[in-house]
């Protein structure tokens, strides 16, 4: 078998999701050379804009940024794409605690000691997590505590009203895609913290996080980066190897192909990133720390209507249900379009009982749901597409990974620290936003700086 | 770069610990030729016997079997290899609760209630434990709630005195070699019922699990297994990818080097599983199964003396200890040899911080230890050797694979399910004695069983 030749390049980097197409960019505008190897054969990593209908693209993977997502927007604004505000008017609809759907402003009258509840446990957690440095959450004052208990224990001790406990949960699994219990308490507070408050946060209301969209879809930002890195891509180019000394890595990819350099920059997320041979191998603390940082389990479904029926009927076509198979739902509708797409999210069990379904029965319990919240006419899309992470080879879950109990205090100053000429990018890795976009730029130009400093300092 | 040529055989085993070479040699009887890829330069896996000094191996891996490993005794008898008893007279040596270094017979004393609460917890435990069938742990008719919480917090809610509280952590931590918030309560359970009973699992008297040593080491075992299977066995060859069809498989190692057969069993442990590429990927449930079994966090540490001092002074050689570093110790004398060995377990976080210290320190912080339960004596080995695993680039943690919250529920049976021409060993997917040596021969007796089933029914 014929290899492909050597690539020669100052930097190498793994990974063209957003993370490492902006470290690339940002080593090259030092005026090193960047090379970026891509396992799969598109860019993007944990965006994915596919057309649910012809014209009509949807987000299988990442899809909005918020107020405060202040590289993203730059960003944006740079690679010429516009952005629009998520629509949020109109109420919620709930189904929760057996007590049929109902609609918000029913729901809030009839359970407003447990909202109250809710709210009361968010500003608590607000309080405990200005306590954890972002950067180094193993350092919070209380961080040998909280990392010795589940977020999952942590909530069942603050005596909250089932109704209460169980919307803490939904919310939280909004974000993190897996059950409280597989995670720490700290890295709960971490993710608060790395992103602000509570409010930012959690995705009841349509909040910081949550607040505005891409003109053609998120997957616009990894395509126009891509295109300012071009001539130094490389698509099907699976990393299989790293060599590493104090003055070069050679990379090795399926394949054969191989790309020497200087310094390289992994910018996957730390699972995968475990999964790449290194020679010399990477201490066991590094290697422990990545056996412990699975991805988590998140799914999307769209349904696509021929109008947003549910705004007629004032509903804002958000859901909070402990039924489910959805426990959250979103409107989704595009700008300039007539179409009604509902966004129905699977996240952590529901994501790993329902991806397992066929896509019919999986779509039939979903298009049930949606009867139920919106009436028949959500009984009949005109399209319907849905995406998982987990089978995805080169993503293997989303949104990120989750740390759970001692991870933090055990293991994590090897999350982002260089060993020789390795670094590491992926928003996993970030001290703004960690799992967010936002964070993966923040990856991205932190660990291409330490390559500049390193080769130009 | 010229390659290796390419091997051809019926069945590709991967890894050459006991699972893979049980495998080998089980496919070998049965009229089909196998080909062992072991990535590193030697046999063996998690059994790692060196010399602590000149003609006196310790075991830095695996080292006892118990009175129900059948198949190990067996395996002991084929090949020729004695076995001699555990040493167990004397005085076991306590330093807990603050009550400094008392011997057996005081602690038994001045702790009777605390022990007793902690057999009452054992009770318990068994008791629970025989509910789950340790072929299908998610089947347990209380599996979902088991699985929804951690064995710490499980302990946690036992309302036990600190004393028995802190006992118990420590005869857990001494099997898991994680701390008991990493686990799921179903996996301690798996864990109790895949051996047993408490008894024959905790160590705080050398119960089933631990009665029996090997003459001349443990590592006689796969060294003499090995040499039966010694025209199939290839070294130094880290599997990097495996191409499976329906009929076929061929398995590429780093260097070039490939190996073509009809079937493959995969045998190291899950985690490493999960690094190697596949072509066609693996299911997502697979994947991340095994992103969710990271290895645990064992180092053994021996200290050789001229003389067992600690036996004329009525004392086991064995310490339970809160203080630490080493929360238990072992009197590992060889038969027919004069000097005295003390084996010190560090497990789950001491050796996560003392594995990381230069081994002057750590060995400065357990010969402290030693010389408060066994006296001055202790201070002045003949030699030292200690061993930690999460370094090894191709093992990455002892003993083995603790699953957290709702991995068995979510993704056990993705475990050892065949998926097409893949099969997987490793004691880790053993249904008896899971983590066990005795677990790896029943795994490797398995997976070649299914091959063999398939390639000549």
């Amino acid at each position: 078998m014929a290899h492909p030749p050597a690539v020669a390049a100052d930097v190498i980097v793994v990974g063209a999701g957003i993370s490492g197409l902006i470290a690339a960019r940002t080593v090259l505008a030092a005026g090193l050379t960047p090379v970026i190897l891509e396992a799969d054969s598109r860019v993007g990593g944990r965006i994915l804009t596919e057309e649910a209908a012809p014209g009509l693209p949807v987000e299988l993977g990442a899809q909005w940024i918020g107020d405060t997502h202040h590289r993203m927007f730059a960003l944006a604004e740079e690679l010429g794409v516009q952005t629009y505000p998520q629509f949020d008017e109109g109420e919620t609809s709930y189904e929760l605690a057996g007590s049929g759907v109902l609609r918000e402003n029913e729901f809030r009258a009839r359970f407003a000691g447990e909202l109250g509840e809710l709210e009361k446990v968010l500003r608590l957690l607000d309080e405990l997590a200005a306590e954890v440095p972002p950067e180094a959450p193993w350092r919070a004052p209380r961080a040998a505590d909280w990392d010795a208990i589940t977020a999952g224990a942590w909530y069942d001790g603050q005596a909250l009203s089932p109704v209460a406990r169980t919307l803490l949960e939904i919310c939280t699994v909004g974000i993190l895609a897996v059950p409280t219990v597989e995670v720490s308490f700290l890295h709960l507070l971490f993710t608060i913290q790395t992103c602000g408050v509570t409010s930012e946060l959690f995705a009841e209301s349509e909040g910081g996080a949550q607040t505005t969209r891409f003109v053609g879809g998120t997957g616009e930002i990894p395509k126009r980066l891509a295109a300012l890195v071009t001539d130094h891509l490389v698509l099907d180019a699976p990393v299989q190897l790293i060599e590493h000394s104090d003055d070069s890595v050679t990379v090795h990819c399926r394949g054969g192909r191989t790309a020497r350099g200087r310094r390289v920059i992994v910018a996957i997320s730390p699972a995968l990133a475990g999964r790449i041979m290194y020679d010399p191998p990477l201490p066991g603390k590094r290697d422990q720390l990545t056996q412990r940082m699975p991805n988590a389990s998140a799914m999307k479904a769209f349904f696509v209507y021929d109008e947003p029926f549910w705004r007629a009927a004032g509903l804002n076509g958000q859901l909070i249900s402990d039924v489910g198979p959805a426990r959250m739902s979103n409107d989704t509708c595009l700008p300039g379009d007539d179409h009604g797409v509902i966004l129905c999210f699977l996240e952590g069990e529901q994501a790993r009982t329902y991806g397992r379904m066929p896509t019919e029965e999986r779509r039939a319990a979903l298009t049930a749901e949606l009867v139920r919240h919106y009436g028949d006419k959500a009984a009949r899309p005109a399209a319907y597409l849905d995406g998982e992470w987990a089978d995805r080879q080169w993503t293997r879950g989303c949104y990120n990974a989750n740390l759970g109990p001692l991870v933090w205090t055990n293991f994590g100053d090897a999350l982002a620290e260089p060993i020789g000429t390795i670094h590491w990018a992926s928003t996993d890795t970030a001290v703004r936003w960690s799992a967010y976009m936002e964070g993966a730029v923040e990856a991205g130009e932190r660990a291409a700086q330490e390559v500049i400093d390193a080769l130009t300092g």
